[in-house]
């Protein structure tokens, strides 16, 4: 019998008690649950952030897994709690974009806005939905309370945009969305953009004043501290520095322009 | 059948190996245990605030939960290694005080001096009870050894003050006790505390040479980067900024004085 | 019956998805798996560092444990995938050097380079081994799969050499080897080596321009703030401050000369 799966994913950060009061919950709920972290240490309030994360790492959980998702500026405000539901997949955390990549992802799925209080805690604070209605929702989802319970389907759910790149007689304007804790900076320039347009060994990638000549095929085609361009684990185009960090070299920030051409 | 929950609470940070051992000691010595991260990353040495932490974490837990604290600037003296039992829950760690918070929560409990070596590691270091000691006892607790082979009761165990507020007429004057990782400012000053004195809409709070003129409902009843006071998750006054950090604004730091008045 | 255990020790840090992608993909093909962070945040590329960590925390683990160590600069290099087998522990990783210090206290042990196929995920990209290699061979290897299936044996794995303090008419030389979170100091000169060549009460360590009169018993033999030297939990003399930091107050760094004399 396998334990149900649920994944935390906020941005409450590694100090406080906050990740451990959520799992206290939990596990009060359905002590059979595994908890797994994806990360505590989203930048706070940083919605998009916490989406890109999310989307990088759903899909690689067994199917039936949990995700709750608690990057929640607008709590206590009347932003919806919701639960997303796929074939494989649930998703509970706030209506404010957090699970706008996601929708992306999924074929067909359905959303309800939480409202059943007979899942919340008892005393609902202004400032802790995690603790008092995400996790004990989870909680009960895992104990295979329908989705449907929890309140009605809604339609009017928040999207998230995040910019793509414009390509124009074979240049490719894109931009830094994320930077990784290595200081690689990750595009929003897939693989497949590329390849439409060239060859990956005849580019230029012009970045910061930079310019790199290729895509490299991994992190050690270049030398030590050397600045290189290759296609990341998410299938986008990255810059890094081997075995430094290419954030710090350049000076880089989320949103920066990174120029792709012949 | 649910297995046995054991919290960890310590300062070891998130890079040394120190908590990994941890949780490889509890579980050789029991494998079906539940291990939690509460937090490992408590200011290192600083009883008082993983006596908060600790205090605000523990009775979200299940019942029969170990919880683990070791915040042990004394490790390798006589400081008494100790286990506290209350109906709900156990306590492991240093008499240090870390368990002085919860002992003011507790109805009825007793503390035992752990002192019985056929439940710690053969060898006990100087610098890592946390592994010889506090690990191994737990891990054995959670098979069913009774809390009194452990060692003898005490009463003789330390306690732990937190500054109260002092109250003047109709004047509040408090404290900055814990700033969490938003920058948060969390005050020693309780809903109830002002709810005996005025109406919350009507107060005027004066922290670091700042006014704020009442307490908010909710975070975003300001603007983007302004200062608001309200009632945290914890049922105490807290000075935040939406979306921002109140620490940083107010270059705040634990102890400050709050005063609260008409 | 007790669950596989998988230990996770990367340089990954804390913000990303990347450790959270492993947790899934160990859970996805072995959903009965216990997983346990030894930690994520050994400084980024540094084989050594992760060495040490792993070296110090492997063997609290319960026989059976599978410790998973990704701190891999060479990642889609021609560096080789390895399983080290020995008759308690499985280690999975590249092949740099991370287990150089594993291999000195394992008695007899087989080395796999892993090549097979079937047992990695379906598309292997050039960056992220943990997720595309690492992480499944462990999750094949934790429901059963003999390890002689995921590759041939090798003999000529990587090791790595950890400077050896020296000895000189009852003077040793030694080096600082790994600064922990508290800031103490961790030398490479054992217990052992002391006590071949005086009392611990009659020594002088000279450490950055500083001398340090004895090896103390505890943390708490010196008066707060005031640097002192004992043998920490690991068995090896350490350099600390009594609830400060050692590695601040002497701005010391990895690789820094302890004199130790008469």
């Amino acid at each position: 019998m396998r334990s149900p799966i649920v994944t935390l994913l906020t941005d409450f950060g590694s100090k406080d008690h906050f990740a451990g009061i959520l799992k206290g919950v939990i596990l009060n709920i359905n002590p059979s649950v595994e908890i797994v972290d994806i990360s505590h240490n989203i930048t706070p309030y940083n919605i998009t952030e916490g989406a890109i994360i999310l989307n990088q790492a759903f899909s690689y959980f067994p199917k039936g897994t949990i995700h709750i998702a608690v990057i929640d500026p607008g709590v206590g405000t009347d932003r919806k709690p919701i639960l997303v539901v796929d074939k494989n997949y649930f998703f509970i955390g706030p209506d404010n974009g957090i699970f706008g990549l996601v929708y992306n992802r999924l074929k067909e799925f359905n959303v309800f806005k939480i409202t059943n209080h007979l899942f919340f805690l008892k005393s609902i604070s202004a400032t802790f939905h995690g603790r008092d209605i995400f996790a004990p929702v989870a909680a009960h989802l895992s104990t295979g309370v329908p989705p449907s319970e929890m309140g009605p389907e809604i339609t009017n759910y928040k999207s998230l945009s995040i910019p793509l790149p414009s390509i124009k007689s074979k240049n490719i304007n894109g931009n830094i969305i994320y930077i990784d804790g290595f200081g690689n900076l990750v595009t929003n320039i897939h693989r497949r953009c590329i390849q439409k347009i060239k060859k990956e060994s005849s580019l230029k990638i012009k970045i910061g004043g930079k310019i790199i000549t290729k895509v490299s095929p991994n992190y050690q085609s270049v030398s030590r501290g050397n600045l290189l361009a290759l296609i990341g684990s998410s299938e986008m185009v990255e810059i890094a520095v081997r075995e430094g960090n290419a954030c710090k070299m350049l000076g880089a920030k989320e949103g920066d322009d990174v120029l792709i051409c012949k």
